[in-house]
Order: C-alpha cells, then sequence, then structure tokens
C-alpha cells in the first residue's frame, strides 16, 4: 500500500505532522475535524412513537399533581412556586411537599431559551448548547484519580490542573467541565476558587462553577466578573452549575439555592436528576424516566420563576443495578434506550438535554470500560444531547478519574466527529470515475479520487494501533492503556497555557486570596 | 441494598443459578432473554433520506451499466445472464465483461424472499433471516488463534470445535457459523468435511458450509442430506454458503460456481463485498456503498437465474484505511454510518441483510478492540441487519480469532438482546404506584413493583465487574481479558453434546471417511 504515502513529501511532511499531533493531543490527521462545538449533521436515533411519548409525559404530570415534590431548606423557592400555582403543604418547618397540576410546569419553561451560547474567555471557544449543537466536557466529581500501575489515590489540585490541561490540549472535548475531580488537599469551602481559577487560567474553553454552596456559586460568579466584565456577565451566559436532585422527588435547600444564584445572575444550570432504577426510581425504565423528566423540569422551572430567559439544561442520568452484587451498573443497554427516549422528551419540551457520557462501572480502562462507554457514549450523541459532561475519564462508577481512560475517551470524542459529521452523497463522494479508470479488478490506490480525498477520508485514531501482528509485536505487544499512558504524559510535557492577561490574572488572585483570608480552613 | 436480597431464597438459589450460569456460558440472570433468534423490537436508525438513497442506487445502476461486473472462470454463469438480459464482451477465453441495464438486476431479484428460515437439526433452534429477525453467529475465517498469555499461533481442528463448543454453549448467539477459524491442520480439500462435521456433531444450531471449491460445496450439502434427510433438503434451507466477490466488480469461478452449486440445491448464499476503502472501492462512502451494493446484487440475482425463491443475503463488509500505516482499519465511524446506510438499501430491495459484526484490529481484547467492535456491532443492531457474522472473537483484523475476545464478544451479544428488546411503556412499567408508596424521599427497594420485577429489570453481565473498589482489589485487581480466559475454560469444562442420533453421526463419519480416501491430501 505503498501508493498511499507517495503523494505526500514522505520523510519531512511525517516529522511535522507527528511533531503537530503531539502538540494536539494525538489530533494526527484529523485537524480539519476540530470545532469549537459539533454540529450535528446526522438524524437523531427516535426510539419510541408519539402515542408513547405523551404516555411519558403525562406519567411525569401524574407524578407532580399526585405525588408532587418535596423542597427542603429553602422558604423563598417555595414562595415561588406558590405564587406560580403550586399547591404547598407544609410537612415542617423547613420541608414543604408541593404539587403542580398537569402543564403547570410546562407552562413556565415556555420562557426558558431552545438553544444559547455559553462564552468562553477565547471567543473562538464560546460554545452553543442546544438544537443541534453538541458540546463535550470532561467527567465530574470523582473523589479519586488512577493512573496506570499505581493504587487508587484521593485526587489534588495538581490533578485537577493536569486534566484541565490535558482536556485543553484536545480538540475533540469543547468544554473545560466543572468538578474533574475533587482536589482534596483544599478545604472544601476553598476548593472552588482554585478550580475555578485552573478553568480560567490552563485553558481558555468555558466551564462550570462551584455547586456545594450558595456563597461558593457567588464567588464563582464574582470570578466570572472579573474575567469578563461585570455588564458582560450581566447579559450573557459565562458560566453554568450542575445540580442534582435528591431522588426520588426532593429538591434540597442547597441545590435550590444555588439554582437561584446561577439563575439570579442570568447564567445557566443543569438540572440533573441521578437515577439508580430499583433504588431511587421505578426499577422499569419508563418509570425512571418519567420521575427523571418531572424533577429535571421543576429545576428547569424554578430558573424561570427566578429570571424568565435564563438558560436551564434539561438533564439525565440514569444507572441500573447489578443483580448480583446490587452495585449500581453504568453504560448498560437499559441506559442507553432511556438515553434516546429524554433525547426525544427534550425536543418536545424545546430544552437543550445534558445526558449519558463514556460511563463505566470498570476499575481499569480495559474491555469492560471501553464496552460500557461505548453503549453510553454512543446513546448520548444519537440522542441529540446537547451537552454531554461524563465524556472523558470516568471509572470506577464515578467514583475515580482515571488518566489513561480520559485518553482513551477523547479518542472516543474525535471518532464522534466523524460520525455526527454524517454520509455525504454527492457525485464527488459516489466516485464513479475513480471505479472507471480502472474498471473491475484494478485498485483505487492512484486514481485522481482518492489522491484527492484520502488524507481527510477517514477518522485517524491517535490511540489505536491498526499496524499488522507483527509490527505491533516488534513494537513491544503494549495494550491501548500502555499507550494511553504515554500518551497523557507527552501532552502534558508538551502543554502550554493559553495567554491571561497579567492584570486580570493579578486580579483573579486578588480576589481569591482574600476569600481565602476571609474564613477558616472548613472540611466538610 | 442488602433489601434487593431478600425476596429470593438465598444460598440455595444461588447455588443452583450459578451451576446453570457455568452451564450455559455465563447466562446469569439474563436466562429469560435467551430466544432462536432475536425479532427486533426497536426502530432501525435511519441515516439518508428518500433522495439521497435513490442517489447511490442510481450510482450502482451506472457501475453496473457503465463500467460493468467482470467474471472470471464460469461461462456458465455468463450463459444465465447473458439470457437475462445483460451486455457480455469477451476479454478472453476465461473472462468477459458483462454490463446490465438500470433497473434489470432489480428485475432478477423480486423472485428471492424477503425472509426465509434456515433449519437447524434441533429444530427449536431453527433461525429466521430477514425482516425483523436478527441472527448473531461466531466470527469467520481467521488464519491464526489467540489465547492469553501465549504466541499467536495457526488454528488447528481442536482450536474450531472448541469455539463450536464455546459458541454452541452461550445463548447470546444463534447459529454456529461456518470457519471460525482455518484448521490449519487438516489438508485444504479435506477441512470442509472436519468443520461441517464438528458444526453438526458439538452444535445443534444451524451453520454454513464450504465455499472454497465447488466440489467441496457439493460435499457439505450431501452431509446436510445425510443430517436432515434428502426431501427435507431440496424442500428446506439447511445450509447456506458465505462468497465473496473479488472488489473491485470481479466475481471470480469458485464463487460464482458455488453460488450455483447452493442455489441449484435451494440452500442459502450470502454474497460479500469485502471493500477497503481507497484500495479496492473509491475512498469516499457513498461510492464504497453503491460498489458494494451493486456487486452483493449481482451475486444474490444469480441464485435466482439458478433456481427462482432461492434464499440470497445481501451483505457488505466495509473496512476503512489507517492514513498512517496503510493498514485496513475496522469499526471506525465511517463504516458504522455504512452499515446504517446498507441497513435502509437493503429493506428498500426486499432483502435479507448481513453486515458488520465485533469488528477491531486489535491483537489483544483491550480497550482499543472493545471500542472498536461496539462502534461495528451498534452499527449492525441499529441499521436492522438479520444475519450479523463475525459477532463474537475477531480481532487482528480478522487474523485471528481470540478465545477472551469471544467471550467479550458474547457478552455484547447478550446485552444486545436487551438493548433490541426495546423500551415498553405501560401503567406497569410507569411504576407510578412504586413512587407513590414510599413517596419522596423514600428508596424504592422494597416497594411491590420492584419486587415483581427486579429478577428480570436488568441485563446482568457474566463478565464485568461491578464491584465497588475494594471487592475487586481483594479479588485480584483482574482486568475483564482476565475474567474471559477463567470463563471460557470454565464453560468448556462443563461442555456437553447435544445429543446425536448414533445411526446418523455413523453415516456421516462413514461418508467423510470415503471422500478423505478418495482424493490424496492437498495444501491449497
Amino acid at each position: 500500500m505503498t501508493e498511499l504515502s507517495t503523494p505526500a513529501p514522505a520523510g519531512r511532511s511525517r516529522g511535522r505532522s507527528a511533531r503537530r499531533s503531539a502538540r494536539q493531543g494525538g489530533v494526527g490527521q484529523n485537524k480539519h475535524l476540530a470545532v469549537p462545538f459539533i454540529t450535528r449533521n446526522i438524524p437523531t436515533y427516535d426510539l419510541l412513537d408519539e402515542d408513547n411519548l405523551v404516555k411519558i409525559e403525562q406519567g411525569a404530570d401524574r407524578i407532580l399533581a399526585e405525588i408532587g415534590i418535596e423542597f427542603r431548606d429553602d422558604p423563598e423557592t417555595v414562595n415561588l412556586f406558590e405564587k406560580a400555582g403550586g399547591q404547598v403543604t407544609k410537612i415542617s418547618d423547613t420541608v414543604w411537599n408541593i404539587k403542580f397540576e398537569p402543564g403547570m410546569i410546562r407552562e413556565i419553561l415556555k420562557t426558558a431559551p431552545e438553544r444559547f451560547t455559553q462564552h468562553a474567555r477565547n471567543p473562538a471557544n464560546s460554545v452553543e448548547i442546544g438544537g443541534d449543537a453538541m458540546v463535550l466536557a470532561p467527567s465530574y466529581g470523582s473523589p479519586f484519580v488512577m493512573e496506570m500501575g499505581k493504587e487508587r489515590r484521593y485526587g489534588t489540585l495538581n490533578d485537577f490542573e493536569n486534566f484541565v490541561k490535558l482536556a485543553q490540549s484536545s480538540p475533540w472535548l469543547h468544554h473545560s467541565g466543572g468538578t474533574i475531580c475533587e482536589p482534596t488537599d483544599i478545604p472544601v469551602n476553598k476548593r472552588h476558587l482554585d478550580m475555578v481559577y485552573a478553568h480560567m487560567r490552563y485553558s481558555d474553553r468555558a466551564f462550570l462553577g462551584s455547586i456545594t454552596a450558595p456563597e461558593r456559586a457567588v464567588d464563582n460568579i464574582e470570578m466570572s466578573r472579573i474575567l469578563f466584565g461585570a455588564e458582560f456577565v450581566d447579559n450573557n451566559c459565562v458560566i453554568m452549575g450542575n445540580f442534582n436532585s435528591t431522588s426520588p422527588l426532593v429538591w434540597d435547600g442547597v441545590s435550590t439555592q444555588g439554582i437561584r444564584v446561577y439563575a439570579e445572575a442570568g447564567q445557566g444550570s443543569i438540572h440533573l436528576p441521578f437515577l439508580l432504577g430499583g433504588a431511587v426510581s421505578p426499577v422499569t425504565n419508563a418509570g425512571t424516566i418519567a420521575q427523571g423528566l418531572a424533577e429535571s423540569m421543576v429545576g428547569c422551572a424554578l430558573t424561570q420563576l427566578v429570571r424568565p430567559g435564563a438558560p436551564a439544561i434539561l438533564a439525565m442520568f440514569h444507572a441500573t443495578m447489578s443483580l448480583r452484587s446490587g452495585s449500581p451498573t453504568f453504560g448498560t443497554p437499559e441506559s442507553a434506550l432511556g438515553s434516546l427516549v429524554m433525547g426525544q422528551l427534550a425536543r418536545r419540551l424545546k430544552l437543550p438535554l445534558r445526558c449519558a457520557g463514556n460511563f463505566s462501572t470498570s476499575k481499569l480502562p480495559d474491555g469492560q470500560a471501553m464496552t460500557q462507554a461505548m453503549m453510553s457514549m454512543m446513546s448520548a450523541v444519537q440522542c441529540g444531547a446537547n451537552y454531554i459532561l461524563h465524556s472523558a475519564g470516568f471509572l470506577d462508577g464515578l467514583l475515580s478519574m482515571s488518566y489513561e481512560k480520559f485518553m482513551l475517551d477523547l479518542d472516543v470524542c474525535g471518532a464522534m466527529h466523524t460520525y455526527l459529521n454524517g454520509f455525504e452523497v454527492n457525485d464527488d463522494t459516489m466516485g464513479i470515475s475513480a471505479l472507471a479508470e480502472g474498471g473491475p479488478g484494478e485498485h483505487l490506490f492512484g486514481t485522481a479520487h482518492t489522491l484527492a480525498h484520502y488524507e481527510t477520508a477517514y477518522w485517524d485514531s491517535a490511540i489505536n494501533d491498526d499496524h499488522p501482528y507483527e509490527t505491533w509485536s516488534e513494537q513491544g505487544e503494549v495494550d491501548s492503556m500502555v499507550r494511553a499512558n504515554g500518551l497523557w504524559k507527552k501532552t502534558l510535557e508538551e502543554y502550554q497555557a493559553p495567554p491571561l492577561d497579567s492584570e486580570l490574572d493579578g486580579q483573579l488572585k486578588d480576589f481569591i486570596a482574600r476569600r481565602k483570608a476571609s474564613m477558616e480552613d472548613a472540611w466538610y
């Protein structure tokens, strides 16, 4: 197959290409696929028909009308929903149940944008969220970190910064994410300052802020005002928070207060039920989706009561349970089907959707890890999800960020760029001239059509070994985990921070120093 | 989560279940999913609209009308196509080009069945091929075999029999396949006898016969007449051959003679272009699919000229090329998109489809292997393929059958049973009663709904480790390759051959002995 290399000026070009590839986190021949966010160019995979979708929507409406949602520790949120027509029952001084007439929440959601822009400090990296736009972000929230050949350890700020740098180095992510791993060496009440600083300093993409306490959310929004300017922040989304309901059917005060902080500032929020079927949602798929829809819609609706038009993202995290061990399982076929349905429901509701990602319960980036990851990730892109958190690094049932899995997942994210680009049919892609050139029995290596297209025709993985067995054997018979290990180390070595105005940097550092000095360390 | 285990009579039931599980190749809690073949209960994933599908069909028609197909060494096939209206140009004494008016091949194909039954010697295992039926079969044609911790080696008859036994032991395959690996210790002109005997003796499922020479196809059909009775074979499909075109645009005489042998006997045939884009088909996707459609349609059409109504399967094997090494690559996003389109084209043509499988170019059952396998296999089930060869064992770009990959792939095949079963929406699956039972904030472990469903609610992998990190660590920190290694060895140990009438067995052995005695060993 040496014919293929003829047209390229062999040695020299390859050397340049390899160096460029290393600088760009293994982008290789695929540079033409790099985009600030993906525009989906293939249809969504629609699983259910109209009748069944309506049944699920009616199920969600029944849950909201007959069982209601419990709110805790946030009377202001209860007031807002009561004024909007919710039927409030006081359970205790800090706990309320609110029931919603069928259709009421949907009505409130009509002011939420179907699609919006989250601005990055580098305007070329601003992302759109909603419609046919798709944004891939790193995994989120693991206390532990894994690295090949070492024991699992608690994450540190150094790990956190490493992952921000690895993400920034890859063209296959579009967003810097949020709590990529917990920096457990920093006090709990101060980590949000260091994490958001790392996103601002080591990445020039959009990012998520703190949700663990309303005052921390305020801090992160203040930092955004320094970086983007206060007026710009008032009028544009530059930061978002990812909020969990407490399933089943509870929104606690830390979450709802945080949601209000982001919405008041005109910033975005994600409203995520984490549903473990059989534990905190029905063990059957339809019920889990109906419940998830109900919980997420209520979170989104709160934003519109605070500030109509504030960006809100519908979300769903669906895990099943191992029948042998009772452990949560990720990347199962039931969750994949659930994602496809959730995509349909989000489009009917005209809200952007966050769901699925490269999930796995494996403790290694092995065959199991990638089987589960692919089952989950294919469903995310096929359902038309708009913001796919957990796109890279997820292992150990979300308890660990893995450096090697991060790189394997980045490669999957890259392949999705090709997949979502679709299948073009025209005279040129039909290539009948190429077949006619040699006729039956003649190979097509040297045809004009092949020469015109071969450099960009196919997805070129930075990690896969597609060599013949003999070459692979000579090169040490390593598996993809070992190659991923080499690639992340090389990428970190070659990482260069995007430029940041030193005055802004100083102001951010001053703000952080003041805030840290203002409070004792707290570890909860 | 101990609540979940309460309702089951713990120890005793689990022991029985574990033993049963071992006998059934790790079916575990999923016994309810076992079926002789899958009936697809989800929609296909339709990538292209009508206009673009028509363009591809017109492209295939143009290829057949303007460039034509080359036939070699089989004047009878040339006669058949000439009589049917093909425009024959003689190129040499053994080579002809035939051009076909647009629509002519489609017209011939109208007598081919949209769906048919391939009978197994155990009638409960007979499969349907076409429509919403899906049949999964092991990988096919590797000269090498791989086993954890050992060097790659040439396959032997012992390996072949092992894979037949492993396939038979799994509920997640429906068909015994064909040349699972090459038994290279048996002379080339005699292996077809031993291979088909192994399928007949160690499996009671349907299988494929020889295609390497027409007289070998005759031998295998004769063996089928012994097993099923001559009259039954005259009237029913009990064996199929998998025939390759010689792309681009050539059907050689060994293939066309073999196709005629199967069709004359009323047996099935698969018509497979093996397209490496840029090498033997256009480097752009649309052209590769158009060419594949043209080549496969012509193979299928030949069967109808020989015996109208003979079962014929449209097929497509699409590999791309690594731009760095020139090696073929499998499980790429381009091929996945191609499969989705091929499914649409097959349905428009009303022919059953074979395509994709658990493809990979990895040399180990690692993360790369399963990423590629999943990209490919998801496309096979989503495109509505009816016969999915290469569903288990494929590594090393089809050069090797891997024992461990076989088991990992079986697990994927099992998950596909759940996936293809779809998403049921009714009052019971909505489970609102379960949510109402405890209300907001209360878990659902002990609800009547959970107890009624939990045993069959979720796919339960036989290989994945979903335990917490600590348990996994105590159990040796092994990866899924190691678990797969243990599982195939245990499965083989516990394998029991399905009963076979000793008289029939004697007749088969006599036939094989006579045929072997009638010819010298040949190694080509």
